[in-house]
């Protein structure tokens, strides 16, 4: 499992590649959050979220022999375009496994990063099928999601980044909100807070009618969620805590965070006026939480993570029409 | 006039204030721009653009009984807020003169970041008067928005950050593109790249019709623009060159660029799509030049300032509209 000797490894392999994002803040939001609000914007990072951290963690920790072979990963959504880009980066050939009927973009995105695209047929193939030929075929590498200890090392790295520009601006405790998925943000951080950090305490965020990390952190046990897929959220919907990052949140994290698709829509519109930032709904649950659901926080100071900015116009337009008008 | 030693003094009164902003890219606007684009992104400084680090520069180099009396500034937009931030911060009462038809949501947040607005009607008032009677009565120093030393020296911080951010990034040649009004920011940069990075050079970028610069620059006397106000770059339409930013801008630039209201649309759905960042009509425009103005450019690196992102919602859906649909 992920330590925090592998994180501080995985920071050193990506310094100079990932960007390291800094703390931003508002005075507005400062107002309707009723405390301090710091951000920190992975939509900065390269292919707009932090998902590129542990992509390029994962691929340069293998070895020189395994990477020239490639790798291959699944996805329709930011962990596809972090590896491609990475994969790219270190001249690592990449397939990219995406359901045909992904958003035309985002498939166009993952070939203009330099990955190959196959596409399957989500009705009539089975997806982990096809992975497992071509990998087989040309000894590419999996390279998962979340439930991966050098991928976790690697998101880990923007937590070591918040332990250090949080002190450096005064800050020795906090809630640390983070957009949670399958937990490989969460974890990372959480782990890079314990060692360099212990005042500040990660907290998954997630969507209403999605919420498995926050019912699995209350029963102590993981539990699924009920539907899968339809959400706003998309960057954040999955079905349940990986084996991997659900036991360092069970140890590290404090209580889950759960917001309506609106208060994202509105958390993204006020990163749009206020931090002249652009998040995508699941990017934005943990700023949504800091702002509207302050009662459930500690402290004088919050920090939110916006975990990414891939979104499409019409639903950025949608969080938009949230604002009053002038 | 304002020197590499004032600049430097400058920085180090706004050190841990202004944020020292990144170098940011994507490999989409690589692509569009046929070489490597970087971005200084002056959208995420404080109030939403680069006229904090000016005012903060202004603000602090004032002596203590001065400042205690307060300063007044005449702006309805990014210098008012900058100047009514530094001012809060730093103890001073600031007083910022705004015609009364100016946007409510201008008016409301130099008021909210802790201002006294005091409203005019352009069409029986005189300004300078109201100003100047203000000013006596409270003494009050006046800070103007660019032709003003240590808001010159302020505005060159960010070149500062610039020339040593660049060849952190192995960049020792190139363009370096900036929005410009006044000349302001554009003769700080120019001024701390003399310094720093003789191999970057300064150039300035207008929108079509406010022109003024790149006309006096090609005829080596400061010619004024023909049409004043209604255009869409308000932040940086000024009727011609400062006294103080001119001769800087002569000794050190390259030539002006001149972009279309269209281009700096499309530039701001740019960085909204590849760089998840807001940036304003005028604070588009070098970008915009950067992508779409290759032709006028040298060299393998252009570096593009994003001088704001304080753009109201109907104008940044115009600028959205611009973008191919899915």
């Amino acid at each position: 499992m992920t330590s925090i000797d592998m994180i501080r490894a995985a920071a050193d392999r990506i310094d100079g590649h990932a960007r390291h994002t800094p703390l931003l803040s508002s005075p507005f939001l400062d107002e309707i959050a009723g405390r301090r609000v710091l951000i920190k914007p992975e939509c900065l990072q390269h292919t707009g979220s932090f998902k590129y951290r542990g992509a390029r963690s994962a691929i340069s920790a293998l070895g020189a022999a395994t990477r020239a072979k490639g790798v291959i990963a699944f996805s329709s959504g930011n962990h596809a375009q972090g590896i491609a880009l990475a994969a790219r980066q270190m001249g690592a050939p990449a397939v990219i496994i995406m359901p045909e009927d992904a958003p035309r973009l985002k498939i166009a995105n993952t070939r203009a990063y330099g990955a190959e695209v196959v596409l399957y047929d989500r009705a009539r193939e089975d997806r982990d099928a096809i992975g497992d030929r071509l990998a087989t075929e040309r000894g590419l590498t999996l390279i998962k999601p979340f439930d991966e200890p050098q991928v976790i090392a690697g998101q880990g790295t923007s937590g070591l980044e918040i332990a250090r520009d949080a002190r450096a601006m005064g800050v020795e405790t906090a809630d640390v909100l983070v957009c949670c998925g399958g937990g490989g943000l969460t974890a990372g951080i959480a782990l890079a807070l314990e060692a360099d950090a212990p005042g500040l305490r990660a907290r998954p965020v997630e969507p209403q009618g999605y919420d498995d990390v926050t019912r699995s952190l209350a029963a102590d046990r993981i539990e699924r969620n009920a539907q899968m897929g339809g959400g706003l959220c998309d960057a954040i919907l999955t079905p349940q805590p990986g084996d991997l990052t659900f036991p360092v949140m069970q140890r590290l994290c404090g209580p889950g965070i759960v917001v309506s698709d609106d208060d994202a829509l509105r958390a993204m519109a006020l990163a749009w006026q206020r931090l002249k930032l652009v998040a995508e709904p699941g990017g934005a649950v943990a700023l949504a939480a800091a702002l509207f659901h302050g009662q459930q926080l500690q402290g004088d100071t919050v920090i939110a993570v916006i975990s990414g900015g891939n979104v499409d116009q019409p639903i950025f337009d949608r969080a938009l029409a949230t604002l009053p008008q002038a």
